[in-house]
């Protein structure tokens, strides 16, 4: 789904699903977790060159941190700014995986129906704009709550802690095309999925 | 630099350099620190499609934890095994970083002469392979020293904890395109510039 959100309206993501729209700089993005405990995966690309996408790897060594929050700039591979998060109410977002799919439905719930996940809606919302699916890098996943155990490596998926409300404002610091999902995975949202909603100003 | 290894022989990447050459299925690579506390970025396409590459998202993702060592296997974009950890003499490397650049330099040591780093190194090597920048993810940083503040989120690059002769071993699951550097940040080798050896068996 391909969209140009109206600014200063809140538009709503149906669970288990994603868009793509443009962002321009100096637009704020804000997601809004409208129920709690809900995952939103947020990818970022040049508008002008899709070669040029949000880097997990080269925000988390220029923060020096993998607790990203407000104050925080999120770079592209090319080491550009791309958004900068101005405003948080929740303080725990992920940045180290990459979004669901068929495949790690199969890995992980092999009971359950499979689901092309975050990485198959994002893939759709981002066709028209030119973005394959191999494309596709970590993204930056609003509310998800991935503790690492520092002694032993170990990480965890764990309920988001985001309350029914709470949400997180990103600046552009440059024209974007933006994807946004409301998360499809159960071991992310605590296991009942729900929308997200979104507004651009 | 594009070679193509000699089965059996150990070979040397200069300081501050990189190189790509083909790992077929089976083949086991092993990535030697000759003098210690050297740092060696890796990188996996599939050889007969590089949109496939070496994903540290979904690595962690169906690992569970971010200290990968011999057992682990290390997947693609595409959820499929690329290669294996079949032996580790050190069990401590990064997989959360992207490769030192210019901007990285710009960045972390305005004082000292710019370098392209491992991702210009990358870069240069697997062009002949039909592989470009953009094509650069986070890489598996062969004894890379990356401790997490489990509190904070705060991540530190500390000099590696690998001894002269310290090695690691991969095999090959596909018919990979490999990228390998001897790393050129000084936080990462604690400060002094050094070869790394490599041998397929």
């Amino acid at each position: 789904m391909s969209a140009v959100p109206q600014p200063g309206h809140v538009d709503e993501i149906p669970e288990r699903s994603g868009i793509a729209f443009p962002l321009r700089t100096g637009q704020r993005l804000t997601v809004i977790d409208p129920k709690g405990c809900q995952v939103s995966d947020l990818l970022a690309y040049n508008v002008d060159d899709t070669d040029e996408v949000i880097s997990s790897g080269r925000t988390l060594d220029y923060a020096e941190t993998i607790r990203l929050t407000t104050g925080h700039l999120l770079y592209s591979n090319r080491s550009r700014v791309m958004l900068e998060i101005v405003e948080d109410t929740v303080g725990l977002h992920d940045f180290l995986l990459t979004p669901c799919s068929y495949e790690t439905f199969d890995h992980f719930y092999p009971d359950l129906p499979r689901h092309r996940g975050c990485f198959g809606n994002l893939a759709e919302a981002l066709e028209p704009y030119g973005i394959s699916s191999a494309q596709i890098p970590i993204a930056f996943n609003c509310f998800m709550n991935v503790p690492i155990d520092a002694a032993s490596g170990k990480l965890s998926v764990l309920p988001p802690i985001s309350k029914a409300g709470d949400f997180i404002t990103f600046q552009a610091h440059m024209d974007l095309v933006i994807g946004l999902t409301a998360c499809s995975a159960p071991a992310s949202n605590g296991g009942s999925f729900k929308p997200i909603h979104y507004r651009v100003d």
